[in-house]
């Protein structure tokens, strides 16, 4: 006799669990959980002898996992939507960078914000990925570039986890530009960042992996070496961003590291499709910056389906070339602009996301001893997901098995 | 001495008013309403003599008028996410067309559909709508293409009126598509749709104005004409979608019968631009069908700037080419796709939509003698609305002087 908390009935699951049926569906499903963890999922037919202390019918709704954003930079201080207007207005990037603006203005506003107002704007960011049914959140440092903001930025990512009920993964983005103090030695910043500031962070336990911007505007793949190699004698997880704007080797050295994700990949060659293929990386897509930077250079969408990398989505939300706060939207963002499909588009912000995070063993499907992260939607199929733009078919988030929105 | 209903101090608007400061702001303003209308507008230093039954002080946050969305479909039965995903799965159009996708699915849906399902599905889009501070909403029948269904489809409108805060403006578009009845004599339907279907939706005061689709796909312009001469005989305003895949001519027919509004003018050329200046027309472009479509070809923006023709936004929200429900998601598509303004997006819907939709006397700015609907924004600055995507900053919406949301 199994004994349970909670027994959800008269459900349709998208387990999405891999290689099953699409969206790994389990109609006329039924969904056990047991102290925040599935402890049975299936065919509502075959359940086993039970008992279980509440039992909820839910009309036939579908439940999929909790979706999970796994690039944001959401922390940051001010906005860059004067920017945006000026460019829109015609100024020119370099009229942009000459009057303070671009990332050196966010890593100033970042700088001269309290700790307690980077936590607050970037608290309503999360609060708003939370009502459309995100559990987890990838959050990263980088406008601090020097040591103080750098450790205050993974802080507030620490008070967000502490103060919300979400998952918020930190990740260190050190090397996410050259700040104005090492403006013409690049080498001197990524020593700094390798050797002062990286352990300092690790040491105070913020680091849940580490990032880097590799790109003919930022960093060398020689220069992330050196990063890695740090993060890697720490036993910390890297992941990259690569091959935006240019192809700078970026998934190769991704994949030589065993890095949990590569992203944005416009500029990837299949020979850096085939090094992620051959290593266990993720194929992070960002939709939101292909589209607010007319992108046109496409991300190796075939290839990486040819050779099997899984593919994740997020917003990559950010105050210069994603101002987009809503994973359903770059999910939708992901069919009219990569082609994606819906079961892709969904998978990309549950397991693959997990894995992109290096916790699918945990989350990001409906199986038995994952956390019961659970969006409950008002749809007729999980398709629909994907196919609407700008409606919320939320009906419940429950995250380790409570109603949380 | 003046005397009022309510006062607003410590605000700032964005009244929207053509050709001031930029947003026509006036910041450190006060606005007053008296029996559901804009009483007073100014800066608050310049207030007269008053006295006011309740005075709120709003903390620095700005006022706009409430959005308006002027051109959806948004009652409709079904939906089309199948074919969507088979779509993004390789299937082709005719494939689509052959299993019986396409509009005529949705025409298929909407005439099994009972009226009560249709109000309830709509009745979700409008609140979805209302949630993001829209007061004023466009409906187009033409998902019926017979006499019942189209009569159906314009009671349903009515229906959201009668039940709803925000206004609903009820279109009449029976010259949508050619159903399948009359496949091969689009004559014969334009004329039905002419002298039987127009005359009673008119007699029972169903049609605020009369909306067609002249393209290759549907009705010519000789077609169109017929219609426009029996609406103008009617005493009934005109709007067209115009050019939208191809260059039929539509912008100069609009602009001939006087239309309120052309809309799409993908194809519309430098003629067809300066006829719509020289009518009243306003163009409304509809980002959402441009990027679900995957379309390449740009309406003429710089010549219609050049002419000063209005420039509207709106959703387009339909099951096929746009199943987009957010007008700040088509204002913040507008500046990735059209490369338009903030400034131009935000006047988009609420001047210039106003002004497509004939209301521009009764609404979409902050002026004196206007109705009193307006939201109250948690924004720094009204470029902000535009620049996030999936962010709604919305405080309060209030509908006629009273708040909805």
């Amino acid at each position: 006799m199994h004994t349970w908390d909670q027994l959800f009935l008269d459900v349709n699951l998208a387990t999405m669990r891999d290689g099953s049926t699409p969206y790994g569906a389990i109609t006329n499903g039924a969904l056990a959980i047991s102290e925040k963890r599935i402890a049975w999922a299936g065919s509502e037919s075959e359940l086993p002898p039970y008992e279980a202390k509440t039992v909820q019918r839910l009309d036939g709704r579908w439940l999929t996992p909790a979706l999970i954003d796994c690039h944001t930079h959401l922390v940051f201080g001010g906005d860059r939507a004067l920017e945006f207007e000026q460019r829109l207005n015609g100024a020119t990037y370099e009229e942009i960078a000459r009057a303070g603006g671009g990332i050196r203005s966010t890593v100033q506003a970042t700088r001269n914000a309290s700790q307690d107002a980077l936590f607050d704007s970037a608290m309503v960011r999360v609060g708003t990925l939370m009502r459309e049914g995100v559990a987890t959140v990838e959050v990263k440092s980088g406008y601090g570039l020097d040591d103080r903001t750098e450790i205050t930025m993974l802080e507030v990512a620490q008070a967000l986890e502490e103060n919300c009920s979400a998952s918020i993964v930190k990740t260190f983005l050190g090397a996410h530009a050259i700040p104005e103090e090492f403006q013409h030695d690049a080498d001197a910043y990524m020593d700094f960042v390798t050797n002062d500031v990286l352990p300092e962070a690790h040491e105070r336990r913020l680091v849940d992996a580490v990032d880097a911007y590799c790109e003919t505007i930022a960093f060398s793949a020689s220069q992330v070496e050196k990063l890695f190699a740090k993060a890697k004698s720490l036993n910390v997880d890297v992941k990259l961003h690569a091959d935006q704007l240019s192809d700078c080797g970026g998934a190769e050295l991704a994949a030589s590291f065993g890095a949990l994700s590569a992203d944005h990949l416009e500029y990837t060659t299949a020979i850096g499709v085939e090094a992620l293929a051959s290593s266990d990386s993720v194929a992070v897509l960002l939709p939101g910056p292909f589209l607010i930077l007319g992108e046109t250079q496409l991300p190796p969408i075939d290839e990486l389906r040819a050779n099997s990398v899984p593919i994740a989505i997020a917003t990559d939300c950010n105050p210069g070339s994603s101002p987009l706060c809503s994973v359903r939207l770059a999910m939708n963002l992901a069919t009219s602009l990569f082609k994606l499909t819906p079961e892709e588009c969904l998978a990309g912000v549950t397991r693959n996301a997990a894995d992109a995070l290096g916790l699918l063993t945990d989350r990001g499907t409906l199986e038995v001893g994952k956390r019961a992260d659970l969006v409950e939607w008002n749809v007729s199929h999980p398709r629909e997901l994907t196919y609407w733009a700008g409606i919320n078919q939320l009906h419940r988030l429950l995250i380790n098995g409570k109603v949380v929105g």
